[in-house]
């Protein structure tokens, strides 16, 4: 496979990758070349210059949540340099050169309810509103104007995920990666890569749940669990406006979260952390993914109505639940899978106009063995980002 | 105790009531005579015309949330025709011979954010912005302007409760009750008190969800127990203009909910059942009080960003749940605790406005004993409402 005569650069047959080869083994991660995904009309070759390192990276690749497809090159908050884009791209600001980020998601229908809405009168899946369909999708931002498309049934994950005709999803720990246009993020000048880098997926995931509460100023915020995920909750709530609580089990967590912008600091270890708490918050955002986590002291802290957003995702149930823990104060539970497309691009907005920084410490990609023990052992203040270090 | 000058007819100083004296005695409920609560500035006394049988009611008798306070009278879906009015009350509405209706709540702080609302600058509990407190609280309507009031952490209930002076509360299965004029609501003319009864608890139980929700014409509701709570779903989704979907594990109640205006029935009878319906559905309201309700596969049909709402109550914990269950689609589970006084009246008026007609079957109040034990056993289509009928 050749690139397209618009494009400068080549791209190889196969890619490159760090990867693991089962459960057992899962951090041990080994130069691996794959073959990509056919080269679709609406894809975009992305020459990796960063990756994020995700908490959800560890899961798979050890199948904590279900059993992995193995080999597995994991990661899913990239940015790079598009090298070679499809027929049937259109987008000027997705051409050879630009610099582009990509998130979890790799592909949705483009015709469910989610993706597509249902205002436009189109079935799930017909595929006739938004143009021709490629064979790995449809073409055009217009499939997801529905701007759910992060819960489209159909959705396939960016690695550890099948496309339709069989072929595997590769991750960021590489060279390269190939995702369809709908899925490739233009980040606005200014920004620099490894900051924006993890917001991709861990970023998003608390933007998501802010926006969609309508948090702004007045609004009074939760955020427990302050690592990598839990970091971006402060950072974004800050941003939007809010006053924000953080909450820890851990005391020594207090300087770091004022410093990202917290007004308030609660540790949960003493027995009665909540009680002068009560009824005191709109949203809490929960990045907790211990199947024991205390959800009823959480609850506890909502002001009446008031919901908390679930983001960690444990390696098994929830919880168990009263009916009095949520009904006392008309309280939700609800959950959330990282963002949208539309979501994305207003979350890069924010960060160019408030200079919303995230706390990275960056490192070779050939380290990535070493920086996914370092994540697991919970060193990480607040999140690591791989710098691609392959030799041309 | 006599009755105020103003009032025409005299209330005697111990009322009459059916009671129960024990958990395991529960539905033996025997005539039995007892002292209200002193009466206060801002109180009413009622005479009592008509009282519902509220599922609840069962619960408490047999003490199965937590131990009950006997002797136990219960009932609070009441109406009534007002005989004395507290020195302090002041509303044109609730005067001797205006016909009212009580429900589950007879007392809030008035000062709380849910009571009074954080935007007028009260302090829990301060008292100081609407008026005099009478011995048993506030007056005036002003303090229940944050719209809430039935989240108040300070509630008393109409029965099975203390208040403050150690005073019990006493139920609608009696001649009369006595309650703070905050929670005496007038009934619109036209409306017939039997019908009307017991929506002041199983009615506004089911329409104050529904509002918060703000469900009308275009949205889709699921109502899961076509029982009592239940039909005051389908009643009040069909009068707001939703679709409504009925949701059963019994195939025998279809043509009921047709009748009652749901345009689709599910029997949960069947593996599978949820199937064809997945994603249908902005709000579910769920009555069932079961311990091991399948609330996965209710929530299988709620659209992105659709939320459950739990308004039965289980004598146990709520089932189990996977992060999966509620992040697929955006999901949230709520729940919500009867209705407040702003709800009561505009439920009234909506009653009014589309002759909403709830299914009731009218029994002379000296059979309460095989009235309960009636509900008990699930034959009641679909609530029982109590005459009033203790001789002069």
């Amino acid at each position: 496979m050749s690139s397209s005569i618009e494009n400068h650069k080549t791209v190889p047959e196969q890619f490159t990758g760090y990867a693991a080869f089962s459960a057992e083994t899962w951090s041990d991660l080994k130069l691996h070349k794959f073959t990509p995904k056919p080269f679709g009309d609406y894809d975009i070759d992305i020459k990796v210059r960063y990756c994020g390192v995700c908490g959800s990276d560890l899961h798979v690749l050890r199948s904590g949540w279900s059993p992995s497809i193995y080999p597995c090159v994991a990661g899913h908050e990239i940015t790079g340099e598009v090298i070679r884009v499809g027929p049937l791209v259109t987008s000027s600001s997705l051409q050879p050169g630009s610099i582009v980020g990509v998130g979890s998601q790799a592909w949705s229908c483009g015709g469910c309810d989610a993706c597509a809405g249902e205002d436009i009168g189109t079935k799930p899946g017909d595929g006739k509103d938004w143009g021709a369909a490629g064979e790995h999708g449809h073409g055009g931002e217009k499939g997801l104007r529905g701007g759910k498309e992060n819960y489209c049934k159909e959705v396939v994950e960016t690695y550890n995920w099948r496309y339709k005709d069989g072929s595997a999803g590769y991750g960021g720990y590489a060279d390269y990666v190939r995702i369809h246009e709908n899925f490739v993020y233009p980040i606005p000048e200014g920004i620099p890569e490894e900051i924006v880098a993890p917001m991709f997926c861990g970023g998003v995931t608390m933007y998501s749940p802010l926006r969609r509460a309508n948090i702004g100023p007045g609004s009074k915020v939760g955020i427990v669990g302050i690592g990598g995920l839990g970091h971006f909750g402060i950072l974004f709530a800050k941003a939007l406006g809010a006053t924000v609580t953080a909450i820890s089990h851990s005391p020594r967590k207090a300087a770091d979260a004022s410093a990202l912008g917290a007004s308030q600091f609660l540790s949960t270890a003493a027995p009665g952390w909540n009680a002068p708490h009560l009824r005191t918050l709109d949203l809490i955002i929960s990045t907790n993914f211990s199947t024991d986590m205390p959800l009823g002291e959480y609850l506890s802290l909502l002001k009446v109505g008031g919901t908390l957003v679930i983001c960690g995702i444990p390696e098994g149930d929830l919880p168990r639940l009263s009916w009095a823990d949520i009904a006392a104060a008309n309280l939700a539970i609800r959950g959330s899978n990282v963002g949208s497309k539309k979501e994305i691009a207003e979350m890069l907005e924010l960060v160019k106009e408030k200079g919303v920084k995230s706390w990275v410490e960056v490192v070779g990609m050939k380290d990535v063995e070493d920086v996914v023990k370092r994540l697991d052992r919970g060193e990480c203040r607040y999140r690591y980002v791989l710098k691609a270090d392959f030799e041309e």
